[in-house]
Order: C-alpha cells, then structure tokens, then sequence
C-alpha cells in the first residue's frame, strides 16, 4: 500500500531524485563510534570557527528570537548591496545558498526546460533543476576543471540556465576572467547563467571572474554567495543571490516570507565586520594547504590545485577504505564515490594540529 | 527591457503571484515612525517572549554554528515522535512552517491540479499551490468558520489537496473532532489533507480534532506544526509536518539538505523542556482574552470567537484608518483588507500592559 501511494500521490519526475549526501555530523559519528574528540573535515566548515563579532551579535539578538525575522534582511542587504555598489534589491537572501539556488529554479525552470552543468559539481543544481521538472545536461570537467567550450556546445534553445561552480565543489579549480569573458559573449539572451561562487573568497588574489560587472551590464547572471564558508555560519544558514532586477523581480515573486532568521541575520551582519578573523582564516587556509600538498605528494598521492579550503586528493586507493579507517580515528572527510571518484576524496583544510592529525592517520593506514 | 526579460525568462504562472504582507516588523516601524517603544500585535507573536530553558539551550550552541546542522533534525524529531508515539521517520522539519507548506506543494502538486482552501485563510497556501502550477478553489468561510460541507462539495478527481487551517488564521475559529470525523469519511483516497495546526496548543481544551489518529491510521494526512505562537521561536524558523510514511517518504525526496538552522533546532529543544513556560502563556493568553473581548463589546466592536493567541475584531469602521491612527502611538495590529474584511483587523492577545495600551488608544481613536 505504501509504494501505492507514493507512486499515484508524487508531483511528477521526483520519485528518481536521491536525496543529499552531506558530510557526516560530528554528532552523529559520536554516537556510532563513541568518539568524543572528532575532527571534521568533511564539509568545508571554517577550522578557525565563527568571528567573535558574529558570535556578539547572535548572542545579542537571542531575547527577540519570539519576534518574526524582518522578511528581505534590510540591514544585511543594504550592507552586501553597498560592498557590490550596486542597489539593494539586487541582492535576495536565503535559507543558505541551497536554499537561494531551490528559489532560482522556482523562478525560471518550465518542465522541459534545459539546464547546463559540470561533471562532477555540486548536487543540488541537478535536484532543484528535477524538482521542478526540468532536464539536467553533464558536461564532464576538463582536468577537473570546468569546460566552457564543452558548455558552449549543449547550449540549445531548450537551455534555461547553466551553472557555473567557481571555484568547483568538489574539485577546487576555477574558471578565470578571460575565459568568462569569452564564454558570456557566445550565450544567447533567453539563457540564465548562474555563477555560484560559495568558495570565491578564498580565489579572490587570482585574475576570479568579476560577475559583479555582468549584473550591472543587465546581463542575465546571477552570483550566488554564502555565509557559510569564509565567515563561519553555516549552523545558521545564510546564503544569498546578486542579480540585475529583471531577474531579483522574479525571485522575489517566489521567497518565502521569512527565509532568513533572526540569529543569521545578526551573525551575518557582525562577520562582515570582522576583517581580522577573515585574515587569519585565510593565513590559516593557505598555511594549510601548503601543507597538505606535501605531505600528499611525499605519500605519492595526487591532487587538484585548488582555490578553496578544501583538495580533491587521490589517495590512488579505494576513498572508501581509508575513510572508514579514519573515521575509526575519529576523522571524518568525504570520500569521492558520489562523485564516480572511487579513488578520491575531498577534504577540507583545517587547522595545523587537525591537517597534522590527517596526514599522522593517513599515513598510519597506508602502511596497514 | 526589464519587463521583456522577466516576461521571457519567468517560469509559466508565477507573473501573478503577489508578495507575503507580513505584520509589520517592530524594526521598521521604528525606522519609520522614529518611534522606539512599540507594542507589535501583528503576528501573533509569543508576548511573554521565548522561554528561559529555550535561550539557554541555544546561547550554549552558539560557539558550534559555524557546523552544519544535522540535517533530519534527530534528537528534535525523536522527541516530537516520541510526544505523539509514532515513529521519527513520521515527521520532517522545516525553516518554518511557510517551509514546510512549500514542501507539501513540491511534493504532490503537478501543473493543473486542484487545491481546496477555505476563504479567507493563511495566505500561503495558495501562493505555494500556484508556484507549483496548481489551481486554487476557495470556499467562503461560514460565520467565520472553516465549511466542511462548502468543502466537500468542490472535492473533485482533480483535487490533490485540501488545507484546513484549524485554528483558522485570521479568524481563530476551529472545526471539531466529530466534523472532522464525518469530513474525512467522505475524502477520496487519491487526496491528501493537510491540517494546519500552527495554533493548535491554544485549543487544547476543547473538542479539538485528533488528528495523529488520521495518520496512525495511514490516511493520506499531514498535521503541520511550528515552534512560532505557543513556544516563542519565530525568530529562529522552525515548522514540522508529520504523517504516514508513505506520504513522508515523498516529502523526504524533496526536502532541503539543512533546512533547520542549529539555533533553531537547540531552542526547539529546550522550549519542550519548559512546560511552566507554556502554562504561563495559556494563563496570560487567557485572562487577556477575556479582556480584550470585554472592552471590544464595551465599544459596540464585535469579535470571532478565538482558539487561538489572536482575535479578529470588527471595528465597524475603516481599519486602515485605525490602524493606521494606533502605529503613529507605536501600536502594530494586522488590518483586514488583505482577507477582504475591510473593518476588521486581526490583533495579538499580548501582555496585560500592551492590551491595556492597545485598548486606551483604540478608545482615544474612536472618539476623535
């Protein structure tokens, strides 16, 4: 009766969508291994934690939680609109960027409609794109990287928006300036072109595309950012789009009234005030990175350089052996078989002692 | 060109779709009015503010949210599986109870199905009907009332979904155990019902209808709940649905990765432990409906009878114009314009000091 149901009561198309795999909670692996001291570097978290003005200010707005959230985020949209100098509703906030990249395809894909992605990427353009109906074309990475002309290639009257990861999750590459510059011109005007950029902090000193122009050209982009990452708040969600009104018109036709909360709201707000934990996550990250690109290489593993806190690295082995023996240590990363990367595994770049932790397992196993 | 673009690019049949009108936000009205001390008694917001064992819970989580959350929400959802005795994989968390209604639409509504709603009733679910291509019939309420009968009477093959509101917002009326009982026996199996219950810990007292025994019986059921009225939490956005597993599995397919922040989550938690809270904000819920219903009569305005933390009053004359009078003295009340009640205004049962402000004003501003 069950599976009756199911099947005659689904919107159409959703039965086939496989939900999201995230990185396993530190809470959860405490409760199946009994592990206290867990090191997470499985889903790109910031190592250094949250800015302690961030932290100030969600502790200052926590006695006026039983009030609504302003809906748009006025403070925080008038401050993101004024770091882009563009006006402020050109920028909607979410429930975290999965939350801003669902509302991009409520807004815009029609069933049947064509969407443009890499392969491997990010997950959830292919869910939203299927939730409502529409059809997802892979184009494959070109040594782990994007591939434009690739893209270029599937673009058909059918396609409504592609996507762009840059820097890419899972590989850490990005496509430059030049590149999309060329690549902008060949798209034609019935087309979306989403660049999500959730990692884009962390490329900033490269020639990183400024998409920002192309929203002010009127073009038919949208930027997606996050709080997640660089600023420490993903426990909160705080995710948002930047786009030209013709398109911010659209979104706003679908948001929720209260996407945002309270404490995001606030956190967000105080992490943008907080230039110094920025710079240090940054040291930090590339520190690291330096790092692990050693040690991986003196243990003959592979990697993609990469522009975010995090290395897609091939261990040259099966990825989810050795994940399970870390786990076992109470180390937690994200083996790469989701991503048909049977041999590789992304891991984000932590502190010294949690890298040093890593490589000490890593190296300990690899000799089993 | 905006309007070609938005024209060209929108997805079919959200042109129309009008934005949330949220009760107005304290922050603004300050903003606006320059006025600091405000009375809000536009949303039907927790007057006694959140609960101690609440704040606690979520001051002490702060220092992990730069985490993701547990994406399931587990330990809140064993609880409330728990509270009900059913098991957890029978309710499903949302960013608010909006979030979770938006869910239900992407579950199970395809393009040209029919959706049963009463009239008027919570704006969103008609707007996230239609996001999804669904139809809306609307079914006048009868002396303020939910009409079951109404309802029955429009149930056709291309009705997917009927929304109860129960207590009904903006009215605050409640249909009964035996109603509801009779209704059921006479909805198709190819129909889901969705019991909005947002108020529901208000009308406990009363013949109120069981509905966990619909979903133990494995009808095509979902209660929709929120952590919003009666535990203080709107601020942090947290809603459940709960229902049969053959319908959770499908919203299962859909849902977001994280759509309940940390804060929220932890908070949930603890406003469950505080039962002292909850008697306290029944006890002041009701000695300030009686008042307020007392000093509505003394100046000739009529009232729905109300289940919930809310009464919709008819002034008997514009209630723009009051409403408009009362937020020049810093006092937030919901107009009726938006349900077509142009006299009437849905205002929160707050603190004996606010209802005692909100009365003084509201005779001050008959008079003049």
């Amino acid at each position: 009766m069950e599976n009756k149901a199911e099947i005659n009561l689904a919107r159409k198309g959703i039965e086939k969508l496989i939900a999201y795999v995230p990185g396993k909670p530190v809470e959860e692996v405490a409760r199946e291994y009994g592990i206290t001291e867990i090191v997470k570097l499985a889903s790109n978290e910031n190592p250094l934690g949250t800015s302690p003005k961030a932290l100030a200010a969600m502790q200052q707005i926590l006695p006026s939680v039983y009030m609504y959230p302003e809906g748009s985020s006025p403070a925080l949209r008038e401050r993101i609109a004024a770091n882009y100098g563009i006006e402020s509703d050109m920028v909607i906030f979410g429930n975290g960027a999965d939350n801003i990249l669902l509302l991009i395809a409520q807004a815009f894909i029609n069933e049947g409609d064509e969407v443009i992605i890499g392969d491997p990427t990010f997950s959830v353009y292919e869910t939203t794109t299927r939730i409502m109906g529409g059809r997802v074309l892979k184009v494959p990475l070109k040594n782990f990287t994007y591939d434009l002309a690739g893209i270029k290639g599937k673009i058909s009257e059918k396609t409504k928006i592609i996507y762009i990861c840059n820097p890419n999750n899972p590989t850490g590459t990005i496509v430059y300036q030049d590149e999309v510059a060329e690549f902008m011109a060949s798209v034609p005007e019935n087309c979306i072109v989403v660049f999500d950029e959730a990692y884009a902090e962390f490329a900033q000193k490269t020639n990183f595309p400024q998409t920002i122009q192309l929203v002010k050209e009127q073009r038919n982009v949208l930027i997606v950012r996050t709080f997640s990452k660089v600023y420490g708040l993903a426990g909160v969600r705080v995710g948002y789009a930047v786009g030209p009104k013709h398109l911010l018109g659209v979104l706003n036709k679908v948001v929720e009234p209260f996407p945002v909360n309270k404490v995001a709201q606030a956190g967000a707000l105080g992490a943008l005030e907080d230039q110094e934990f920025l710079d240090e996550v940054m040291r930090v990250t590339e520190v690291g990175k330096k790092y692990l690109y050693q040690e991986f290489t003196k243990m003959k593993m592979t990697y993609a350089p990469t522009f975010t806190n995090f290395v897609l690295v091939d261990f040259k082995r099966d990825a989810e052996v050795i994940t399970k023996k870390l786990l076992e240590r109470g180390i937690i990363i994200r083996p790469g078989q989701i991503w048909q990367l049977p041999t590789c595994a992304r891991i984000t770049i932590g502190t010294m002692a949690q890298n040093e932790k890593l490589i000490a397992a890593l190296k300990e196993i690899i000799k089993e």
